[in-house]
């Protein structure tokens, strides 16, 4: 009988962000299966509502748990991140942060709110409860020549924001180093896209994934495999738009160069069936805004990197 | 056995703008059940692939049917219109327009894009198709006090682009004149979020409303009810991030004058639970930018104008 390498990282294992140069915890060929511990995104800095999110320690937040290098992973290759199980803990964590968010200056800040995790339930207060809908923010991979700390977005993924990213969606991260080096961490219970007070529910957990390797295919940013749609992604600093602007192009670029669309197809497409959305919209925006585009699975779309 | 009546508008009986005088072309009790034929948003100036969007008469586009003059409705009071049925025509119509969308600076323009509609499924050429996703561009009502032209979108309604208003969905909007004044028009086979070439399946049909009044409730924008949601609105001008802003607040609102909420819950609960997205972020935006937040139902939030 067979026996499967079951892998394990434990949540000490982290990185803070993502550079060319990434020293490996783990070593995997393609088609391993990885269990990763994570941290919340303040390192457990926050226990209670008395914990402030104005007193932490900055250094220490949005740790990614890794990397994992891939054998014969080579710049110009994806690695096929699928997200098998993503498991939160029992305890999670928002916090209104003085000057941050859409409606700060209508509220007292800094608050720290608890949540409690039971079952398929988030659970905020005695009366407000909502769906569970868990999920990784910081997916990413060693870059091509940039220090990216992981509270920003980029090519590379980092702080991707995106609420998508739960279990049943496969991320393909564009290798941009030998080995791929991915980290993963910043788990949700939940998130909203907008993320407009700029902490879903943040928590600690265990995700499981299974690498895989496509050679010689990438994308400017990682793309993602929902059973229904493609969504790519686009990333930029405080200007919103410009984020849109470039999800928007990622979108045509696979359209034209994957699936043989005219760029004149590829726009009208792009505008009457695939959804722009926002990953990452918070004001005043100091770290990344990320925008996305989902492009629906259809006969003309067959699989990226066709 | 009683005998319901059956009210029906013809798509000659149009309107241009939304004002704060405006004549019904028909009144009916609440409970009514409406068909309205509705016009494509170019008014059939484009029948073919070789009838060009710079050759026709801006004048006449974006026409919405009616208006309907609703008994007992007063300022301060909601129009709750359920959108029972959208019946898309066979033949609809995307145009790429010199100047405007994302991409145009990498397409010849102008192009017309003929689509036909077959059952379920939406051809776009023999190798593109997609799913038909029927919806109602122009939805609005007389304003409170200045006049709006169809291409734009206010807290009357007007041209909210929002993808989430088709058949099965529920429009709360505000009553600001005596009978309300609703109007209805320019529909979409399919239309993707963000409508990045400023077009969408644009295509003649009729759609079936029923017409009921709330008395004493309204939302500054009109507010739609789905299955598993409710959707605020906000609009702006150029900024699209200002409507994000609007929407933001707009749910705020909701939540911390219906529903309970503090404002330090309400922050929190829409950056953890509530997607705060895109209807329309076309660039250069000469028109409306459109944001939407879509609040879960849940326990808290039981009904709008509870």
């Amino acid at each position: 009988m067979a026996t499967e390498a079951v892998h394990r990282i434990g949540r000490d294992e982290v990185v803070w962000a993502f550079a060319p140069e990434m020293t490996p915890v783990l070593e995997v060929d393609p088609g391993a299966t990885v269990t990763l511990e994570t941290n919340d995104c303040f390192t457990g800095q926050i226990q209670s509502e008395s914990d402030l999110v104005t007193e932490i320690d900055f250094q220490r937040v949005n740790s990614a748990t890794g990397p994992i290098a891939v054998r014969g992973a080579e710049p110009g290759d994806s690695l096929v991140v699928e997200l098998l199980a993503v498991r939160p803990a029992e305890r999670g964590f928002a916090t209104l942060i003085p000057g941050i968010g859409q409606l700060i200056d209508q509220v007292q800040a800094p608050v720290t709110q608890v949540f409690r995790v039971d079952g398929d339930t988030v659970h905020m207060t005695d009366r407000i409860s909502f769906p569970l809908r868990p999920m990784l923010v910081v997916i990413g991979a060693a870059t091509e020549s940039e220090t990216v700390f992981n509270g920003y977005a980029g090519q590379h993924g980092g702080n991707l924001d995106n609420h998508l990213h739960g279990p049943g969606s496969t991320v393909y991260m564009p290798v941009r180093q030998p080995g791929g080096m991915l980290a993963i961490g910043d788990m949700h219970a939940s998130m909203g896209d907008g993320e407009v007070c700029f902490t879903g529910v943040e928590i600690a957990g265990e995700v499981t994934i299974r690498l895989g390797l496509l050679k010689g295919k990438q994308g400017t940013w990682p793309v993602t495999e929902l059973a229904d749609r493609w969504v790519v992604h686009g990333t930029a600093g405080p200007d919103f738009m410009e984020a849109l602007d470039r999800a928007v192009e990622e979108g045509a670029r696979f359209l034209v160069d994957q699936w043989g669309f005219t760029m004149e197809e590829a726009f009208v497409f792009l505008s009457v069936a695939c959804d722009a959305n926002i990953c990452q919209a918070c004001r005043p925006q100091e770290f990344s805004t990320i925008a996305r585009v989902s492009i629906p699975k259809v006969s003309a779309t067959p699989r990226p990197f066709a």
